[in-house]
């Protein structure tokens, strides 16, 4: 029995540890600078894989990536199973309900959006195919029809997580945007399983094209009716009879990989039908949020870092680099999807700023474009460079989205207090007894980061305070001011034992006092700030959470964990 | 580079869907009577292993679980990584501050339960090397070490599940148990470490004998001082400045995953590195019970089926089941561990009583005592015949030890109401408007189970409600009455869309009403049932998913999902 040496084992484990290691903190480096996670994820393999370490020292990059061996056939599985689990959670995030709720605007936008690229992207590839790096031996119909795909297809996961930025995911705009991209993301993996299935690389090769074909649209269909309604109708006896969320989970799980295995052995590639065993789960709803969550969190943090983070692993990213390769693919994918998606928009009567919103957002393309890259890689239907240059243009188009979509509908991010306050100026046992010496001591602790004087502040604070007393009850009050000068709000917060008296409603001393300063020109930001506070304090657990808090460090720990859990 | 074929991928998908699904069905139905779940799992791969699928149909188990070629890599690889995370899992369960709480008792108990077994296992194994299935070439002190520490091990995870199974995971003997354990378990598997590193199989064998000893050592004092500091400072860190809850998630991933690769590396297995930082992660009381339980969740319902399922494919279990050694294992191992843990609760001052039940908590070997001897097994230091009386040993312990504890404690599983509510006695909309009528409707409904006369019944509860009014408040009401000649409480529950009149002191009408009938002669039951609901109903969010509920199933997935989630 081939079996993994203990040699194997260290090398395993050493490198799926590097890559997690590694991926996770370019992911969320990426983040900090208001970039998808995936871009940082892509990046460490790079760092790690034959573009950079492999050039600057070959024989770490061997001891760590050894390319035979029992260890590389395991890499090689991780790497699977990891994609075939992260299309499972892509077709969970499939909203098909909201495929008819919005029915004329997302009909047009997603057919439009689909076809005009499509349209492009064939055309293009077919006369010239060798400009867009087709393979030699490559069938002509066969790369143009994938070219065609990979311009026209949307990447649902980053525009879920664009819009639920902007605070958009629950408005018209949004819901079209959804409904389109999934009937894009269905219609473009379609067409792609298609394209695997001629190829005749994928699956034992025991099916003929029309008999690939016929089972790839008949298994559709199944999971996505029957499927769907058997998932729908054994959900709650699951739940009801094994263990929580146990039962769930390894249906879920058991389901994707057995479905996986299917698809692959029709001659489609396995993470098909795990998108769709994703798309029927996640429409039931008898799916509870928490065992969602439960899945996405693991597998979004293990299991996709771990894929992603292949990726630059495999193919030497600098050294196929084709500049105007890049631009080029870029170009027409751009051109393409914003214009077909501003024709569905006009023609479903939509508004021209809305309709610039949603054709900003269906046109990225984020990590769906790079599996399909990788895949037609692999399957030799490409070569490297045009592999560079689709992965390059899934980045770009995945990173303009959220800015453009943002200023044409001249959205702004949601303000929450926590981003205002300084660590200085988080103050965890007041030494104050009552209300004005409260206020001076916050006022000083923020006038420490210099970026206000806190005699001036400590005044006006106080004026404010005689006009109407500030404690909103439950024990909390929010001394508060706007001063001139000041570029940006400012939010010192102190947390006291005994409690001071701001003469709230409810007779109670507050022992969370936050002191909010704003600039007398921002109009919003006081009450934005207000009301969030508001809001994220009005648990009695979170509030006694917070008290027991000793550091800025915990307390934004604490903040971090209560918004992901409510 | 090496890689999986198509065909791989298939293979790879479906075994690993197979054993997860098999492994998980028949893990529940372990549970079911009231068995532990590894049980049930490990006979999945009996079933689809040598011992039965591979006997019937050789071609569908070769079909299944190829033994060659890049899937059988593939499959080894998913097995050892399982391994790997499980242990991580059982590292974050044991409680350090426990072993110094409790002190005396635990110390003593601790070392007796551990010395005694583990020299009348040293002593058999070494003046009767060949009756215990030693190897014919393994050397005589290694093999004695190794059958004295699986004696003197014991199942942390089995024993923290049992004992809060019978409500006494926070109690003295509780937590005297958990103590004990957690020094058996690092003793146990230090010294098995070593011994691991005496043979030479694992790690890259570029240690001595006394280097391997010395890094062993050396590693597990960093993790459990440092290692635990160093993570205690990071968590709120991580927490406050990275994606929660994925930050955590994969900081403790990639730390199992560096750590195994470390421990392999120096010449002992990799799930000693991945126990220790388990053990130094969940030390913090910054690490979150929500991320906890992500982990937990996917671990131990994902990888933990998938290596247990795989365990009955290594070895054919009938053939190489010697009944004679299995009841030699088996007495010497609760011989030595009884005897051990009686003398340490003697010496410590316990109860007799309560000496017994620690004894027989600490009986349990469950999963540990597996992994231990297949790595011994397939380390070449045992035979298939001791591996299979191991497997038993360690089964028929852990079945033992729930039971026995609850007899001599004379404890009995806490009453939950749903487990008292028949299918039919679940009435989602009410037709009665007031409460003489709600109690006849209720009371209708579970006389079509034939368990109680609807009249008496009626009449019965209608008697006591006139006494004193069942309207507890929060729109709930309990109507109640205990019935003579009743063998096991029953209940009924109703839901009004209206709300009906039960003189409730916050003046609602009662939305969920639930009839008690109970044994005149069981006195806790009544009781019991009524504090577990009032319990269960206590919070405004359950209340109103439990009215939005439709069927019987329905409302015990909501039951379960609930107790699971608070």
């Amino acid at each position: 029995m081939d079996r993994l040496t203990p040699h194997d084992i260290t090398a395993l484990c050493l490198s799926l540890g590097v890559i997690l290691f590694a991926a996770r903190c370019l992911g969320e480096l990426a983040r900090r600078v208001g970039q998808p996670a995936v871009l940082g994820e892509i990046l460490a393999g790079l760092l790690l894989g034959p573009t950079v370490l492999g050039k600057l020292a070959p024989e770490a990059s061997a001891f760590l990536f050894p390319p035979t061996g029992g260890s590389a056939f395991a890499r090689d599985a991780m790497a699977n199973i990891s994609l075939v689990l992260f299309l499972l959670v892509a077709g969970l995030e499939v909203d098909l309900s909201a495929l008819w709720r919005q029915g004329r605007a997302a009909a047009a936008v997603g057919v439009c959006g689909m076809v005009v690229p499509f349209l492009i992207g064939f055309a293009g590839a077919w006369f010239l195919p060798s400009l867009f790096g087709a393979q030699p031996g490559a069938d002509r119909g066969i790369f143009a029809l994938f070219f065609a795909t990979a311009l026209a297809i949307t990447a649902l996961p980053v525009i879920a997580k664009t819009l639920m930025d902007l605070n958009l995911y629950r408005t018209d705009v949004g819901m079209i945007v959804i409904a389109a991209a999934v009937f894009n993301d269905l219609a473009g993996w379609l067409i792609f399983a298609v394209i695997l299935g001629q190829l005749g690389t994928a699956g034992s090769g025991a099916f003929g094209i029309p008999a690939t074909l016929a089972l790839t649209l008949g298994f559709s269909a199944f999971m996505l009716t029957a499927g769907r309604w058997i998932f729908h109708q054994i959900l709650p006896w699951v739940q009801a009879h094994t263990s929580f969320p146990g039962g769930v989970l390894a249906l879920a799980l058991s389901s994707a990989l057995l479905a996986a295995s299917f698809t692959e052995w029709i001659g489609i590639h396995a993470i098909f039908g795990s998108f769709l065993v994703g798309v029927a789960l996640g429409d039931s709803s008898h799916l509870r949020a928490q065992t969602r969550s439960t899945i996405d969190q693991f597998i979004s943090f293990f299991f996709a870092p771990l894929f992603f983070g292949s990726i630059g692993l495999r193919v030497d990213f600098l050294s196929n680099f084709d500049p105007l390769l890049c631009a080029l693919v870029l170009a027409i994918a751009c051109v393409g999807k914003l214009a077909g998606c501003l024709l569905g928009a006009r023609w479903a009567g939509m508004e021209r700023r809305e309709g610039w919103a949603v054709a900003f957002g269906m046109n990225a393309r984020g990590a769906m474009e790079i599996v399909l890259g990788l895949l037609a890689f692999q399957a030799g239907l490409i070569d490297e460079r045009m592999f560079v240059a689709l992965v390059v243009m899934a980045l770009v188009t995945s990173m303009m989205s959220g800015p453009l979509m943002r200023r044409v509908l001249a959205r702004k991010k949601p303000r929450q207090f926590q981003q205002f306050l300084p660590a200085r100026a988080f103050v965890p046992r007041l030494k104050a007894r009552e209300r004005r010496e409260a206020i001076g001591e916050l006022c000083l602790a923020l006038a420490e980061t210099g970026a206000i004087d806190a005699r001036a502040a400590s005044a006006a604070v106080w004026q404010r305070e005689q006009t109407a007393p500030t404690g909103i009850g439950s024990a909390i009050a929010v001394p508060h001011a706007r001063l001139p000068g000041m570029k940006a709000p400012i939010v010192a917060l102190g947390l006291s034992s005994e409690g001071i008296d701001f003469d709230a409603p409810d007779g109670l001393g507050a022992r969370i006092v936050m002191v909010i300063l704003s600039p007398l020109e921002d109009d919003g930001a006081q009450l934005e700030i207000l009301s969030d506070l508001a809001r994220f304090f009005a648990r009695p657990d979170v509030r006694s959470r917070a008290l027991a808090v000793r550091t800025h460090t915990e307390f934004l720990a604490l903040v971090q964990a209560e918004r992901v859990a409510h």
